[in-house]
């Protein structure tokens, strides 16, 4: 697209933001915390991640975030199917697991799961689950933004939210704050 | 990008998620609620969006899902320029004026504002506010998803965050549930 010309001297701007102001402020968007997993010719894969949206309801899509060197990238990207289990605020060991280096049999095994239309593990007592057939992707900077087509969900039972904000999980939900 | 045979007949399946359906399963997805401001040659424009992700920190960018018939998308797009400024929990109501039908300078009436660098309205009172440039976008479905590239941040004094989730504002943060 043409730049407005009022933006010429932008790019010296946003060079003064630097990853590190960048990722504090985000810090303080909240967000839900999802498992995304993965399975098929590539294997099982599984990571924690907040950078998930809804994109149309017209039809059914989401996207997911993800950096082009994280160990899960092939992975996704060859199953071309992924799940997003939203979590609840029951799952703060779970989300752990899933973010760190724990192998991933181990951090399979730390919960129970089913196995979507798309091949990807399903989380039994997620708050709701998006099961998907990833359908396109662009490249921005370091990761890729994967648009994700809806083939199933599956709800769970009014359980509290896991939310995490200023690098902290909150609750949120019926027994949480208004 | 080819796609998975294994997903020969997911076309089918994905028709089976209504719009109903969809929305029902993402108003479980917690998310924080923005006030998304715009200006520039097309004149000032603001609404609320919970469908703001971060997408890099190299270089600094986030992405706003916009449906391409809302009143708001032509002035974006013209402007070139928003800011994301993401609502404390004193903000519920600011948030239904933006999100409902009210004219757009009563909407901005009902706050205090400061002009970042790409011309948009920063809310003074924040969380936190991601004053951006529009750089790229990409249609899906009834949306485009604007990726914007960060040109500065301001951060607020560390007031609770406003969460949607399951169609209720909750709060999060020192205050509000663990």
């Amino acid at each position: 697209m043409t730049l407005n010309p009022s933006f010429a001297n932008a790019e010296i701007v946003a060079d003064a933001i630097s990853p590190q102001i960048f990722r504090d402020a985000m810090s303080k968007m909240g967000a839900a915390v999802n498992i995304v997993t993965s399975d098929g010719p590539a294997g099982k894969a599984g990571f924690a991640a907040t950078a998930v949206c809804s994109v149309t309801d017209t039809p059914p899509t989401l996207l997911v975030c993800l950096n082009r060197s994280a160990s899960v990238f092939n992975a996704v990207m060859e199953n071309q199917a992924l799940c997003v289990n939203v979590l609840s605020s029951a799952h703060d060991r779970l989300s752990n697991l899933f973010g760190g280096k724990t192998p991933v049999e181990e951090r399979f095994a730390a919960a129970s799961w089913h196995r979507g239309i798309s091949g990807a593990p399903v989380l039994d007592d997620a708050v709701v689950s998006f099961d998907c057939m990833v359908t396109d992707g662009m490249d921005v900077g370091t990761h890729r933004v994967l648009f994700c087509s809806v083939l199933s969900v599956s709800e769970g039972e009014g359980a509290d939210a896991l939310i995490y904000f200023k690098r902290g999980y909150h609750s949120v939900g019926v027994g949480a704050a208004s």
